[in-house]
């Protein structure tokens, strides 16, 4: 079979080598897979399989998604909701889901909506949502009072995921975490969740680790110490061979998350993307045909992802399953 | 009503002026509208019904979501297509389909796949798709060897968009023009196919205008001394705010096109986007509450649309219409 092109391919050998990988070190529950970074419950269920059956997701369509592929167990949204529409469905979801707080409104708003459990979202140095460590005890006295069930803390050292040096990475990340253990202790609860692909192995603080992207992967991440493999890449067909040195492809910006630059050409360098192009420089361009197929690695997996209705399962050139890309929007 | 959030929201006066604002120089077909700027046939409508009823097209799904909606009295897939699977599906659509073409591997497949229009696709100096002007001539007489109507030429000079200085922009149009002109002389055929927004009015030697940015505008051409209004943003909602003096709103990468770098907030600076957030820096955070709307500008028209699922065209904060982007993917 020739898949349709552009098309997100998945290769299987380096999906399941990246499971097993993590797997080594998480065990079960102390991984609880972010969803966000591939989007698909197919992908989903076969962490599940490999007994890591607590999720993360950003969204609430996220986690109705999960839910509705029996995946529901424990689903963490481990972002504020505070748009009551959201949130009213967030409350409908049977399987339940915690979110995540950080405010008196959002907490409010959470009880109000009929949410029944919830983290306090610490912030541990990145400048994004959580409260002030020094804030979590209170927040959370006033999330039980509102009958907030509250399950303990999360904050996301995102800010440390791309510190090269894996002795920097662990004292930086142990600094983080002092943090977020000690809104933990005022706090209360068992679950203490933080991390990410980029700090897996070196988060030893937290009691569970946020990872996703380690799923499939991308270029950026490829470039630090860790285990896995890229999975995930873009296949697509030459359309055009200039004798002045480049060759143009069928996926450009509509196909990419540019926002950590281009995509990775193997066999030559890339030199932009238009929205359904990619110009790419090769020495010797009468390698090529047109309607040769060839594949780009994305340099950010989430936002690439995002952008397809589907993925395909291969084993090299084999293609052996499509993979619903379920998981969009909001 | 209050819209769902993250929204792609279209102010309607600023439409009605663009669309209004390009038919003072560009009447009935002198303009091609490019829909893969805003891909929603609803969008498409309003401007065949300001006299432009010849369209552009990027991806074969433009084409056939065009032609469904009865806009396909001149459709022009202004890209090469190779994939037999999408030549089918192009030969198919009944209104009938104008092909790019560049090699003759193109006008092979194109033929043999059963197209019956082509236009010759010229390099005039973008690198990218496009034969060398020179070579137009002998690629018009195969296409038409090979049983295709060759309707003319067309070239995109991509490069010259951001030109910002008009009389610069106006000299380099004009020199990637003269290479058009030369290879429509070989050619023959009616159409002179080129520009973009960038050059909708200094590019007076090609005969139709492949505009489509003008439409929604983004925060990149409105740079550009043209007389468009940006009408095309994403309301998002305060998450969460920081008395350090920062804010966070529920819109992130998965919302915005990031090639082009970051959205632009009117009320303060846009400090970085995650997946499904973005943290902005403002001089008084405590002007904000959780759950305030407000609207972030894309530097980057085309691939923000193409990640949502709909539009809603708005006047301020009156909800007046939803517009499906219903011409997404491939």
């Amino acid at each position: 079979m020739q898949l349709p092109s552009p098309s997100l391919v998945v290769d299987r050998p380096a999906l399941e080598h990246n499971i097993a990988a993590i797997g080594k070190t998480l065990v079960g529950p102390r991984l609880r897979p972010h969803v966000k970074a591939f989007k698909s419950t197919a992908l989903a269920r076969r962490l599940a399989d490999a007994g890591h059956r607590t999720f993360t997701c950003a969204t609430v369509r996220e986690a109705e998604g999960m839910a509705a592929a029996d995946l529901g167990d424990d689903l963490l949204i481990a972002n504020e909701v505070v748009d009551l529409d959201q949130l009213a469905r967030a409350a409908a979801i049977e399987a339940g889901v915690t979110l995540a707080v950080d405010s008196d409104q959002t907490i409010d708003r959470a009880a109000s909506a009929g949410l029944r459990r919830v983290l306090i979202d610490v912030n541990v140095g990145l400048p994004r949502c959580g409260c002030a460590p020094g804030d979590a005890g209170r927040l959370a006295d006033r999330a039980r009072a509102a009958g907030l069930d509250v399950r303990g803390v999360m904050g996301y050292e995102g800010h440390l995921m791309m510190v090269h040096d894996r002795e920097s990475r662990t004292r930086k990340v142990e600094r983080a975490m002092e943090l977020l253990l000690q809104a933990s202790e005022a706090v209360g609860g068992d679950i203490v969740s933080a991390g990410g692909t980029g700090t897996y192995d070196t988060n030893t603080w937290a009691n569970e680790i946020q990872a996703g992207t380690f799923v499939l992967g991308d270029t950026q991440y490829d470039t630090l110490d860790l285990p896995f493999r890229l999975a995930l890449a873009v296949e697509c067909t030459v359309l055009s061979i200039n004798p002045d040195g480049w060759i143009v492809v069928n996926a450009g910006l509509k196909s990419f998350g540019m926002d950590h630059g281009n995509p990775t050409w193997p066999e030559g360098d890339v030199k932009f993307c238009s929205d359904e192009h990619t110009t790419m420089r090769c020495d010797d361009p009468s390698r090529w045909s047109i309607g040769d197929r060839t594949r780009l690695y994305p340099a950010h997996l989430d936002p690439t992802v995002a952008k397809h209705e589907r993925m395909w399962l291969v084993d090299g050139d084999d293609v052996i399953d499509e993979l619903a890309v379920d998981l969009r929007h909001w």
